[in-house]
């Protein structure tokens, strides 16, 4: 093993856990400073890695054939489940050290009761859920928070502006990341109540970069790095993202077919790779002492190889919430 | 003069009253049955009336040269000017039967405070505002609120939904319009504090064809007919799917000039179309005793004669809240 272990919970996405094991197969390959370690089938897992060759030597494997699936309450899955792959993963990565952060597909609200079970850190900060999504200036924005945490307070978000504004910091090396906050104008005196009670707590926090309010239509204009939201907004602005990429993307598919423009399915690849939101994805959890990645359902070979590199880039930033 | 006329407040477009009355010029050849009120400079709009060759039968104009700014109290603006076109123009609008309804691109903020002070209806409903986009089933979503009311309860979301209902089925003839709560999930139990509380009383109201909870990627899928939201929600939703439109939009562009293909830009064309917002686009004030119209800031000459086209077909349908 090396001296850097992310940890793989291999139950939870729609494709099972053979698409894991080969997207881990994957990443073991492509980054050679990491280790692995899969919790899951264990037989399933070990076969399924030798099966594609790969090295060994930097995995290790923890049994575990239980789930929390997406129609459980995530408070009862979480304690009466100590056998589930999340719940042995979480404990896993708390453990040590070595472990830098974790990977996994499995259901969002036991990921939040379990970060906050098992990995709470001293400072006891809510956790939240940081998205990256492509902007305007070609380069990435994160919002925060967007869905951990659905009816928040000003200080809770205050304290996502900073653990997002860290982040990037750490993720981007980006020296003093642009701190927005989502409103419905750009006027400071706009906003909703808990918008207009966040704005001078913002404002006021001389280590924050802070450019103001954000309006929807600039939320992925790259006017700022980091835009600061309740999880209840925040995940209309990632929802809607795909769900418009989604729209324009079919919209074209069905021009191109109607006017038999083939040569257009060019411009549709292109699109998709840059809104690929599948490959690209996975929310960040952060706020607790490990970092945990939370990746898709629909993840593919691509996700989870993508996150660990993510994962690993993350860490040998400026740690401050992963000791 | 025709039996049904809608009030103009020629002041408040980026372009100037010259370009407002330009379009009203349109209007009035494409659209036989109407006549205008306009609001604004009377020489100004005189001339330029007769320099077009307009019918100035079906037109009568009321003198205003004074503005309530983007850059000023609503509610000052709005108890100060009397002479403001805006002003005038509600207080005609609220004179007669005969004006069926107003169109402005005046400042929001006095458009509400000013239909809530002249206008409101016995009901006392709180006015929302109601804006209409193009959805991946190639027919339209109302999204209501979209920042009229920004801090709402339950009882205010159910009126919004009662209000989008009956203005689909009138514009767009909907027998039963598909009613949808935005949240953060599709499940019942999802949602924000208010979105938890008005589930119950919306699918409590049998006059209503409630379809449950609608996610952020799934709010212009086409799945429901009207989205309903608090105003600080409703605004993202609106101006993100604005952003994502041109943001895509640039990105095809930009492709197209990289690679050297020019034929992309066709596609740039039919997106355009589909999503210009500042020719289709403008909010609907529901609520009040009579419709007004907010046309966006950035309106163009087509912006005025298809939101006048549209508050016709609204008002000859079944209509409640314009007597």
């Amino acid at each position: 093993m090396t001296d850097k272990i992310i940890v793989i919970d291999c139950l939870g996405a729609d494709e099972g856990p053979e698409m894991v094991v080969s997207s881990i197969s994957k990443a073991l390959a492509e980054l050679p400073s990491l280790s692995f370690a899969l919790v899951g089938p264990k037989d399933l897992i070990e076969s399924k890695l030798k099966e594609l060759g790969s090295d060994m030597s930097r995995v290790e494997i923890v049994d575990a054939n239980e789930t929390i699936t997406n129609f459980e309450n995530p408070m009862t899955g979480i304690m009466t489940k100590p056998q589930a792959s999340l719940v042995q993963a979480m404990k896993l990565v708390g453990s040590s050290d070595k472990y830098i952060g974790m990977i996994t597909a499995g259901n969002s609200g036991a990921i939040l009761v379990g970060s906050v079970r098992f990995l709470m850190n001293e400072q006891r900060t809510r956790p939240c859920m940081a998205a990256i999504l492509p902007n305007a200036k070609d380069a990435f924005t994160c919002i925060v928070d967007t869905g951990a945490t659905i009816d928040v307070d000003s200080y809770q978000l205050h304290e996502f502006a900073k653990l997002g504004s860290d982040f990037m910091k750490k993720l981007y090396k980006i020296d003093s990341p642009k701190v927005g906050l989502l409103s419905n104008g750009a006027e400071k005196t706009k906003g909703n109540k808990l918008v207009k009670e966040t704005y001078p707590i913002l404002e006021a926090d001389t280590s924050l970069n802070f450019v103001g309010n954000i309006e929807g239509n600039k939320s992925l204009s790259g006017d700022c790095d980091v835009l600061v939201c309740d999880g209840f907004a925040g995940n209309q602005v990632l929802k809607n993202t795909e769900g418009m990429a989604k729209n324009l993307i079919t919209d074209i598919v069905k021009y191109s077919k109607k006017n038999n423009r083939p040569e257009f399915m060019e411009v549709v690849q292109y699109l998709m790779s840059k809104y690929d939101i599948s490959s690209l994805g996975g929310a960040f959890v952060l706020g607790a002492r490990k970092t945990i990645v939370k990746a898709r359902g629909n993840s593919n070979e691509k996700t989870f190889v993508n996150l660990s590199r993510m994962l690993l880039n993350y860490h040998e930033g400026i740690s401050i919430y992963n000791k």
